[in-house]
């Protein structure tokens, strides 16, 4: 296993080399350089979640023309976390609200990822967030049947101290005002702030959404939403115009999902256009756009980067991920995946795509 | 400037190494090898008309929210054919009927860019196919307020002569009886038949189209009407499904046209993803899928080639052109290219969809 950690600290090459141990949550680094102390070092990882993660945790009803799963794992914080912990291990942290029917299946799986749940409240006598839903034939829409906020009615996110000087933030799909008492809850400002939102946000709070997106760095958004926000039937004019709502520095990065037809990258004056991944059955969609968003942000925090060559990359290991959610229910796809699979999929998705002007061809 | 001509025909590097003198039609392909004859390779020429179109030549009134045209030069066989030519210069036919109000600027057009119309019927007295569009908002949508079939009517497609042993055969959006009717008036089959269709056809000639499909190797078609014809929501199940109803030889060529979301290309087993080009502003969209056929198929003539990675390139070229041709009104955006031009964008889509595994990612 290799991995970059913080820039100032060497990875060797392999575990067999040796190197000094670590404590077992940081056991996947195995091989640091000797030159500077546990004791220093463990402190600096303390510091340096690397990743924070703020959404919803749901026990959702799905209804597909396949079969209809109850009690099935969900919520935007679920599969971002579980998406970016293939790429962040053990640097993944969940700020989030669940009752106590929040299944031990569900925590056993946070573990097993090495995700750090300790920013997730569990209300007493509670009961989890529960969306229903059921997709047409097409699976390309779909009814909401009912939304049961239960505590997530209440949420009132409180970041961990640990968790507090994180690098990289996802704020998921909740309520505007919250997303902002997130960021102005940090000890200092993270590398990169990607934010997700949804029409009814902009709907009914878009001066508090403005607000938020002034704070952030990075936005994804679906396409119908992003002409609801820009009002321009050009996707490109709709990009173009979400990067001028973010806040005022390098890099302005915004994604619009176009399911079945990829994503579009704005990323400062650059445009990146990536293939969906071509699945000739869809099970669950549930949960995809927030593994896409997961994928993405997990890869960049694994980078420490925020250049664009990776963010270019970033948006295929995101479309990755989400291929894989949508191959089976709920969260099964991204619950056991190997890089192996990761990477044939994202060699897949450049074969796809790939073409070169001939040399001979001059007219 | 290059060419490939026919494959047993050496080309050389350029017009100022000299080479025999051809005659002025043939003028684009001036240093052709020595060691055949004039008269032969005269001959040869006159035998292999690369591209022969068939389809409708249009008079339309189009509405769009900038503004209205009428007389406004359209038709598949336009489209097709302007696209075509600036890859297989001066060995473009066409075969379609017009008026006597078909236009002087509209046969002037033709002669510049070096299109055969000795196929073209002129009806004494009658008048020229009209369709009445209009657009809406988003230019993604349109109404037909009325089209007016007039000497398209009774179209009889005739194919002169010297038509009638073309490389390359496109039959656009015609009644499929005819589409047939052509194929078998050709002296032989040619090396690829590629078929445009509608919803029209879909709906009310659907044994007469699967016999057409039948005889052809490639189909050009939106996604709507691929999703029509097949009943599956997937596109990637609907290609491999619309492949099987092509003739049953190597290549079998399926393109859905997505819009604004580009194209994919199933060849035999392989898939290839286009994305679109990425205009901010669209003027008149109308011809674009004509427009791209014959950038496809142009490109695949003048190549005289039909393998997999010159069928990529094509779909990016046909993409490039169909840029231009919305970019402008009618024609106009087509009429005055310069390969300086399409070569831009074409090296613009590969910016804008490449990327690269790094080559450090080992976990």
């Amino acid at each position: 296993m290799l991995a970059k950690l913080v820039p100032a600290v060497e990875v060797g090459a392999s575990a067999s080399t040796g190197g000094m141990k670590l404590s077992q949550s940081y056991q996947c680094y195995p091989t640091l350089s000797r030159d500077i102390s546990t004791s220093a070092l463990t402190a600096l990882l303390a510091l340096t979640l690397s990743l924070l993660i703020v959404g919803s945790l749901a026990l959702d009803i799905i209804e597909t023309p396949f079969a209809t799963l109850e009690d099935a794992l969900g919520g935007s914080a679920t599969f971002i976390s579980l998406a970016a912990s293939y790429f962040a291990p053990e640097r993944v942290g969940v700020v989030g609200v669940v009752g106590e029917d929040f299944p031990e299946r569900a925590w056993d799986l946070f573990r097993t990822r090495g995700i750090d749940t300790t920013g997730i409240e569990i209300v007493p006598g509670g009961k989890t967030f529960s969306w229903h839903g059921r997709y047409h034939y097409d699976m390309n829409t779909r009814d909401t049947l009912a939304t049961n906020l239960n505590v997530f009615a209440d949420f009132n996110p409180q970041v961990p101290k640990h968790f507090k000087s994180p690098d990289f933030l996802v704020l998921g799909n909740i309520q505007p005002d919250l997303q902002r008492q997130v960021i102005e809850h940090l000890d200092r400002r993270p590398k990169m702030i990607l934010l997700d939102t949804m029409n009814f946000w902009i709907e009914g709070h878009l001066a508090s959404l403005k607000r938020t997106l002034k704070l952030s760095n990075a936005l994804v958004i679906n396409d119908s939403e992003a002409r609801l926000l820009i009002e321009h039937p050009s996707l490109i004019v709709a990009g173009r115009k979400l990067q001028e709502m973010l806040a005022e520095e390098s890099p302005r990065i915004v994604i619009i999902k176009k399911g079945e037809h990829g994503a579009l990258l704005f990323y400062d004056e650059h445009i990146f256009s990536a293939p969906a991944y071509p699945l000739e059955e869809i099970f669950d969609p549930t949960g995809a756009g927030d593994t896409f968003m997961g994928g993405f942000i997990g890869y960049l925090a694994r980078r420490n980067s925020q250049d664009y060559e990776d963010a270019k990359r970033a948006v295929i290991y995101g479309t990755v991920l989400a291929s894989y959610c949508c191959s089976k229910f709920s969260t099964e796809g991204i619950e056991d995946l190997s890089m192996e699979l990761i990477h044939d999929r994202f060699r897949a998705l450049r074969t796809l795509s790939s073409f070169e002007l001939e040399e001979e061809m001059v007219i």
